[in-house]
């Protein structure tokens, strides 16, 4: 049956592990969300023709483009997702934004402090004419997370004092798991910093609402060379782990860690507040529930209570199914595509902005400062 | 972009909870597995033309029928897929399975032993002409429960001896909660008995890859009449809860639960099974995990793994996303659907089948019958 | 140095696993507890001298008798505390009470109804002469199952609708596994049922409040012999396992099982509650933790709450240590005996009591009963 | 009954928390194992002496002594447990060990490395002459964490990469908890560092078998004043906060936080350990557990095992009670006791040494000076 109300073109760049999900996303949002705009999946960026035609069938684009400059200027397009490495981010948004498109770009927003600030004074420049850009920091829309921020926002925590931040995979662990670009600085800008590190920091600034101020850092590559899959091995250029302590604009103190050497933990986003007034932990493992501990209770029933984020009043899950009936992964960016429609349909700017991925991209500067300093302190700049 | 794959066209019938996550499934299943046929979403029934609309555009289908007996003789329809209350299962079911088209019906099957009977009787017809029939237990389709089967059949367990099943929720526990048409035996079946207890029924006998033989059981209505909505009130003609001790065929003994008044269980189907050799535990409310014990582990060393089943080699796992990366209630129908279309391609019989239906209402009908004889032991017939 | 309080002698029959935990529960209990009675462990009891003695030294017992009886008359004995197997129960606590003795008995109370009238029936004539008598259901004494219990008798479940309670071992999920007296029923009365089977009835009908009114059961005995260690084998003649579900005077509806074969629980005696305002869950292997369900919060924030029962306002738990500081199994009869002390101190009488006890029996019967006549239902008398 | 053992004298200085637990193990280690010597609990110190008569009567000690020198030299006391604040460790523990008497030192060992050095020295000078000194790091003797030491050196981890310790309690939470000995650093020499951190230091060198080589740090005073009772208030003179980063000898990193204002953490005592082979976790606050993923599992049943730490062949539990029995926070103080008369018995010298205690106490005194010169990397002499 017709769907009555208008179209927003969305052209995608990149379509390997991102631009499978973000197209998941596009393809399904407006299916159990109201938006004021139905995507459509116009057109698949792609340097390789065959291999993007292949994953335009697949994923439901009606077009491609191999090159994206291409791409970001067509009509049908009034959107443009990027989700390539982060050495491209910069030049592709830039693109974007002056071409009038709107922007979501996948974390972290940029290799560089430099390019951040680049891409952040476009975006800005952009939103003085009505052109919206928002950077995929997805862990925000978990609900249990969105449930987070809403706690703290209520003051349901009281003061915030303690940050526990971890981000622990494993898929590293094994010294003879194969070379990637994820692996190379010049694609990836860091390592476990960037892909994991990033969210953490994001996210705990989310849930407090509050901003890092400085940091002590300290990074380790537990294994230097891997192979290549042709006989011969490459040089690991970035960060196996990152490990780092910090401090809040609001007075709390938090600790984070970025690694891919957790042997067991898949995929642990976890997440510890500690406020005056409660408490609050996350594990991505577990990405449906909430723990709260909320310190009004009587002391003799009190207790981390695990709150399954599941109900029709918790941020995001109306629009899905009865209690107890989980979301996955994926869902956290149908809820990325339904803020950013819903922003451009209303015409306001969405969150996280370019200028939220850039204070997060100055902490990574800053953690790798420290970290080639002897973990010397490092200011974070306002 | 356009895909080479033939089409399967599906007709829907009910378009209310069940509806949406069929619809869900039928459009994103090619997506991620490798299909042999393309579902085309072609018809979704519903008796009300106007709220048919609106769920057909909502739910991205191409046309409406008033009349399922009309959808049913369509051209452009292969396969029924029945989301209907179990009052109408067995009409819709046989009709289609005459009019040569596969079927996927909701559970339980049907609300009575002559119903799944009948039903039975005609999809094994229609098989010898090489139409397929599928009931909805979509629980088997869980990973984590799909993985418990095959360590069983594995022999990773040694003999089974203990069962335990439970299927909990809560959303009776307030007896203002209004009047539905779950509430009413003529349009139910039953209460909890055929909506929740059926599920575990089917896992246990899946997991176990046993049948159960015979059953004692009690049955309750806590509240025995619910607000209408219009000031007046109706009386609940189905069980609230109902608790079963059972025998298998090969020695094991179990017990089972179905309640919606367990207060703060949201959904938790829970399985437990102790054999010989090794035990498992599933928890719905935690989808993504199987806890193993193994019995081979050195003494020292043992204890309930828990598994968290999003590795590419777990069942299903592989068309989704990297470990850690968690899977969604709705998933369970993806992977329903994966396997249906998977058969009628292949030209294979899927599982579960109306004669698995069967031998579930036959459980079901059992437990009814102890109920009302006072708990005295009741056989099921082989 | 002195300690003022008076003395009350002790006699303990039995020094076996169930000796060597009270042994320690009767040194100990005065250093951590205001008791009004410093306990002096006086006699123990053991049929063979030599065994006996080394027990008498290593538990730090000042004298020992190889009669009971002659026990049970001794002077310094004010209290005799019964560590048997419950064949003897019946005739070492009636000649206590009616020696004068107060009397600690074992559970279960007795391995018949009618030792458990004969032994109810002397302890209420004892009581007249202001004897006490108590029965070791010491999981009542819990910190977390007497919280439990207060938060019922508060009204902060509401209504109870649903009780689950499960007693699961593995200590004989090996066949090869040794005979021993708790596998014949000459000894032990019953296998599972009374041993485990027990405590969760008591538990039960202690954290209710309510009485078990009727029951519909089923028994196992999965390995029929097992090897003697001196090359032969012997029959099991008690039951592994029992399963049974039954009714509470108050409306609820329950299930409960007992086994040794669920391999990988070690002591998993678990219970869960589930009423009209709150919900409780327990498990002994995580024994210091109560989750607790509050019905009153708000549906957003509501969440099974993990209380960590280690407050100084939590039962028992001021005579110990900080809050986070756990206690163990052991404890639980150190609270059995400041109970009694404290009972026998203020001439009141302490529970559970032998007519408590005589209810647990009656249940276990009627389990038996109904085993015995496929699953048919029991009442229990009043 | 008599024992044949022969004794060994006790005295200890200290009746507040730590004397009650150590007494309860002076009190009952040879009940549950066989030590080569039998504890008699000869003479309690504090200086005032009614108190520390009452303590002696309620903990079952022979005298009492005002003066801590004069108990030293007392000829029935041949071990001396010292149990008061860091202040005075050094002066007791230096002239007993030169009066000839054993040692055993509360944690942290001192207020100060040269404190430290000093006591250490009168050790070694004294162990040549078969005296013998341990700190008590009791931690050690979690039957839990004992087994993750042996699992280490077995192999089963591989080569450790990284080590995450935790050690959160939360009652200084309210700014209007009154002040105590504890936050002042003349008495305490610091806060959660001296008092928590010294345990997880300790944990995670001994765990690993590996050394801290040098940390990166803050510290946070949270609350700066507090009540005095009488109406004042007085001046927080330590941390209320202290978190670190570290590099490990072998070549691992860690993260340590120590807090006492982790709301809703009662004794949260975490240490958790990634390997090339293996990992490992534990939480105190469920100290019968052990959390270990075994990476040679095959990848689609593995997964973290929830050992439960009371089988007769770990570490310790041989002593007690059968399996999911549990232990509590006391037995560890029972485990260091037996350890501590077991070598005075066999002649060696037990661990954890002074040496040991000061290599923690380098690390607490780097902790601070990086705190104090703005997170500057400070290497732990060797």
């Amino acid at each position: 049956m017709s769907d009555n109300r208008g179209e927003i073109g969305v052209g995608m760049v990149g379509h390997a592990f991102m631009g499978a999900v973000h197209s998941q996303a596009w393809r399904n949002a407006h299916r159990f969300f109201d938006l004021p705009l139905v995507p459509r999946l116009a057109v698949l960026g792609g340097r390789d023709e065959t291999r993007a035609k292949e994953a335009a069938a697949k994923f439901g684009w009606a077009a491609v483009e191999t090159d994206w400059a291409a791409l970001v200027r067509r009509d049908d397009v009034q959107l443009v997702d990027i989700c390539t490495p982060g050495d491209s981010h910069c030049d592709i948004a830039v693109a974007a934004l002056e071409a009038g498109k709107h922007v979501l770009c996948e974390k972290p927003l940029a290799n560089s402090v430099a390019e951040a600030e680049r891409m952040t004074a476009a975006a800005e420049a952009a939103a003085a004419r009505g052109v919206r850009s928002m950077v995929a920091f997805n862990y925000r829309r978990v609900p249990a997370l969105a449930l987070a921020r809403r706690l703290v926002a209520e003051g349901r925590l009281g003061t915030v004092r303690h940050v526990r931040a971890v981000y622990l995979q494993d898929w590293l662990s094994d010294p003879e798991s194969p070379m990637t670009w994820r692996l190379r600085r010049d694609r990836a800008g860091s390592g476990s910093l960037g892909d994991l590190g990033a969210h953490i920091v994001d996210a705990a600034q989310f849930v407090t609402g509050d901003l890092v101020t400085g940091v002590s850092a300290l990074t380790e590559t537990f294994v230097r060379s891997r192979p290549t899959g042709d006989g011969g091995t490459d040089e690991v250029t970035v960060d196996d782990a990152a490990l780092f302590l910090a401090r809040f604009a609001g007075g709390a103190i938090g600790s984070f860690e970025a690694t891919r050497y957790a042997l067991g933990r898949k995929n642990a986003m976890r997440l510890e507040v500690n406020g005056s007034r409660g408490s609050l932990a996350f594990d991505f493992e577990s990405m449906n529930e909430l723990s709260f501990f909320d310190g009004d209770d009587p002391a003799d029933a009190a207790g981390f209570r695990r709150v399954l984020v599941t109900e029709a009043d918790h941020p995001y899950v109306g629009g899905w199914w009865p209690p107890g009936h989980l979301l996955g992964y994926e869902h956290t960016f149908v809820h990325e595509v339904v803020d950013l429609v819903n922003a451009v349909g209303a015409g306001t700017d969405p969150a996280p902005s370019f200028a939220d991925g850039l204070r997060v991209q100055r902490v990574l500067a800053a953690v790798e400062d420290s970290a080639a300093a002897n973990a010397a302190w490092q200011q974070i700049p306002a």
